[in-house]
């Protein structure tokens, strides 16, 4: 078989370990000289792959490379496109792929973007220019089917537990006679699991997290205040963390329901004030709220060992696939025991991955709809297991910043 | 001199370290049982020392007294009060002391502590039971005179300089195609301590933060807008970090400047949706915004080493002090040496702390009034240095929770 370049690019939203997957890419393919020639790495994702902007990782050093394992969020860029059947993105992919001599593509993404690495798949294969197309799986959402966990959730989920922990001692200390209700608000639009992870800070009734909410159960507000006026009565303070995408009865996002600015325009994103306001308008309770946006899945300096591990497993894996001739599939991980936790490494075909979300199960939510079970706790705590301490310079983590070194053109400007 | 009890109390918001100081008093209390007979905490502060809610820490194992050192937030608990002289407030509490043999006072807080530990130091004199009174400095905004930091600043500076290193990455993976200004939101009302710390996330102009945002320097919204637009012209993409208490040139908090809910009510808390309504309406960018609140000053899973060893060192030499007879005086750090860090313990009457606000000098704010200057780095760079871990216990920091063991009251019931 003729030496043939890879392409890898990462896709959607960026995690902790996504660099991970990307060191096991490159530190697996130049292990294997004789097979790929050079791995690109797609400058901002599949847009820059299509605009041939792509970056030589042949020019980073093994130690540069290395450093990867412990850099945080998308070191080659990632963007949220989604390739159109109906423009001329598949064609021009392809023919970027053949300018370069490009026979393998590892596509770093969620469900969106394996679904477009099985239509390359398929579509390189009509045009008679096969590529390899393996996909690695990446979301902090937790929300692929078949994978026992996506890489990155697991450090979300023990940034969250920690945090959520660390603030409700805070609460804790002074809630006899100031803050008596917190709330943290995590991500997760349409899937519960990470605002489910916070659960992990605490283990009975009376420790905090008191109430979470999930995408998954819509808003009830009577309920809600009813939960939070009992554990302030009976635990002297109530911690509540809410996914950012909690719904209200009609199915809107409360996030949009309530809030104008001076002028009348509504106040997008935020749903913790919204529940402060509510707090404050019916209880009266001193409240305080946190966002945790970017700095929860950007929080590489409490990675989980477990997380990392498996990141950086899969991207390698993915090489592997490759070079025994496999295509149009994702490596997955699964689960063969919850405690110790064992795992191996498993595949699915693409196609069966796409337009797929896995929502949190209802035997994983309280029956009150406002905590998780012990089913719920059985399944995430393996996977915040281990801190993967990044090395430190002068008191901030060392991570390390790819100066993109974009290989020279061959095709015209694309002009979409 | 015969063998006198101690009373130790935290006050106002707690911090990351600010156990460790409590550590540092009760093992070198221990050390001397020849002059301290047992250490009683005060539960939720001051207020719990005018009901005579005592905590004994003696009941505590040498172990878990050990733990404090790697537990964050208020361990006995906190309050915000400020004993009023014209209240029976002073002379209930020493009634309190009286009936407990208690001869030692150590008050863990900030300015207003300090100036409630000096008036103690004076009353308990003029009415003949004086009290060794030791003012034991803590405070997150680092707004303490004369000591070089605050315990609790140097971890707060760590996990806002870190937080923001980690979310910038993240938002420059995605800027070509998807958020372009990212807004921080920390701590500090009136001094910009904490929002200067941002500033050790980077150091060349085009590495964020781009833009610091101080409550020492009135908001100029032109100014601001057009050093959004210049950075992500430049750089691609803006962020912005911003003390919660930043005015208007009016002299107003913006945070109560601006969002109104559905019912026309004023809402309060959270300066960064308010910047990123600003900055919606003006330019246009996508943009995200984190509130840390709580997180930041609770991190304890990424306190600095530094920090860490002032504060129990500083909670030991109290106890030290008032063995050798001194009263009403705080220990402070004095800084020897920029770099290698070298600093050593002082100490200034608490007379003189009292009711001063150490705000940032003019020559830590860069000439534009958006960012720090070499001198500020120079100063900030020592006290984030180190990562003091906690231990961990199934994926998450083993804190302690003391459980108040409250001795039998010996007082008629306080009314105030």
């Amino acid at each position: 078989m003729a030496i043939q370049n890879a392409l890898y690019a990462q896709s959607g939203g960026v995690t902790a370990v996504i660099n991970a997957s990307a060191c096991g890419v490159i530190q697996e393919a130049r292990l294997n000289p004789d097979q790929i020639g050079t791995v690109y790495a797609a400058h901002n994702g599949i847009i820059g792959a299509l605009h041939e902007e792509l970056i030589d990782t042949a020019q980073e050093t093994d130690t540069n490379i290395a450093k990867l394992l412990h850099t945080p969020a998308g070191a080659f860029g990632s963007c949220r496109h989604k390739l159109s059947p109906e423009s001329t993105e598949f064609t021009r992919l392809i023919e970027v792929f053949r300018a370069h001599n490009i026979g393998y593509f590892f596509y770093n993404g969620g469900g969106d973007s394996q679904d477009t690495a099985a239509k390359i798949a398929t579509y390189s294969q009509s045009i008679g220019f096969p590529v390899t197309c393996i996909g690695i799986p990446k979301t902090v959402d937790n929300d692929l089917p078949f994978t026992d966990t996506c890489p990155g959730f697991g450090s979300v989920a023990k940034y969250v537990a920690i945090s959520t922990r660390e603030a409700s001692l805070d609460v804790a200390s002074m809630a006899a006679s100031s803050t008596k209700v917190f709330i943290l608000e995590v991500m997760g639009r349409h899937a519960g699991w990470i605002a489910a992870a916070a659960g992990l800070a605490g283990k009975q009734a009376h420790e905090a997290p008191h109430i979470i909410l999930f995408p998954e159960v819509p808003f009830d507000e009577a309920k809600f205040l009813k939960r939070v006026s009992e554990c302030t009565r009976d635990y002297g303070y109530c911690v509540v963390v809410t996914a950012e995408g909690i719904k209200n009865q009609q199915g809107k996002f409360l996030s949009e329901a309530g809030l104008r600015d001076a002028f009348g325009h509504a106040q997008l994103g935020g749903v913790a004030p919204i529940l402060a306001q509510i707090i404050k308008k019916e209880l009266r309770f001193k409240y305080h709220w946190a966002v945790a946006d970017y700095l929860q899945r950007a929080a590489r300096h409490i990675a989980s060992a477990v997380d990392l591990e498996q990141a950086y497993a899969l991207g390698k894996h993915a090489v592997d696939l490759a070079l025994s001739g496999t295509s149009g599939v994702m490596p997955i991980i699964v689960r063969e025991q919850d405690s110790p936790y064992r795992w191996s490494i498993g595949q699915v075909p693409l196609t069966d991955v796409a337009n797929q979300e896995k929502k949190m199960p209802p035997e994983f939510i309280r029956p009150d709809g406002m905590g998780i079970t012990e089913a719920c706790r059985q399944y995430l705590l393996p996977l915040i297991q281990g801190e993967a301490y990044p090395p430190y310079c002068d008191g901030i983590p060392d991570y390390i910043q790819i100066k993109p070194n974009l290989i020279p053109k061959r095709l015209p400007k694309w002009e979409k």
